[in-house]
């Protein structure tokens, strides 16, 4: 067997969030029709859409590094979202709801913050600069979901949980 | 059935976070086994003291909430410690495996961050000042592990992975 090698590490996980962010653009579809406040339905359309051009960009990375583009489960995704199903199927009905698909966004959202952070510090040191530069441009787009996300739960979300329902 | 209100959230929650402390106190011990370099290997062991603490600290939340320190599986932490036991399985003898454990400490960091972040706005809207207390504390120990763990990965782990084995 040849001996694994950083750049088969790289190939691993790219294949890991690739299928993480196809899992991701379902999910938020899911949580957008889910969600009750109008800027958090708004903020999950909006990234779902993001998400698709992340899944793109991933394909051109595959490309750089010369692989065909083709998923792995990813067992912590899978956990994330199945979490986040749970809140829906629990809460459903509850004024907490949306805090909690929210919270659940944001777990979704730091995972992928350090996955790409991680990709993005071994593209480098691989040498792979062009995918470096996609890799930036979709880790900024998660770090502004997140912080909109919590700007979201601090202005409006959090203070409606508290509310009893109508 | 009662309804669902933000203060079952937040327990849920810690109820979560709970269970994946515990996972993770064990998750570490074998991951400071696994590591090769030193200094990696100290961080987990550092990492691993603190988490025990950050259980303790989670108990006394349970203790101002009124309920009792009960976890619930949590799927999530499941699925991200099982992608770094099939890291250490496969990168097993290679110099990029501790590129691998690192970068799976940082996905179980975020994930922890992201939770603790969310426990803490929900514990101060829900008026629990000195739930509010403890999970600062350990939410800056997870957030200077993160960053501990970015330096070691920028200043030895990376460039290590390069190298072949001996």
């Amino acid at each position: 067997m040849a001996e694994k090698t950083l750049e088969d590490l790289f190939h691993e996980t790219l294949r890991d969030i690739y299928y993480a962010e196809k899992k991701i653009v379902k999910a938020l579809r899911k949580q957008a029709r889910a969600a009750h406040n109008p800027q958090l339905q708004a903020a999950f359309e909006k990234h779902e859409e993001q998400t698709e051009k992340h899944v793109e960009r991933l394909e051109k990375v595959f490309d750089i590094i010369d692989k065909r583009a083709r998923g792995k489960t990813c067992e912590a995704i899978e956990g994330i979202i199945s979490e986040a199903e749970e809140v829906m199927e629990t809460f459903k009905g509850s004024p907490a709801l949306d805090a909690g698909l929210l919270a659940a966004a944001q777990a979704v959202e730091h995972y992928e913050i350090s996955r790409y952070g991680t990709l993005r510090a071994w593209a480098e040191k691989l040498g792979y600069d062009e995918a470096v530069s996609l890799i930036d441009k979709t880790l900024s787009e998660e770090s502004e979901t997140d912080d909109l996300l919590t700007r979201i739960a601090e202005t409006s979300v959090n203070a409606a949980a508290e509310k009893k329902a109508a």
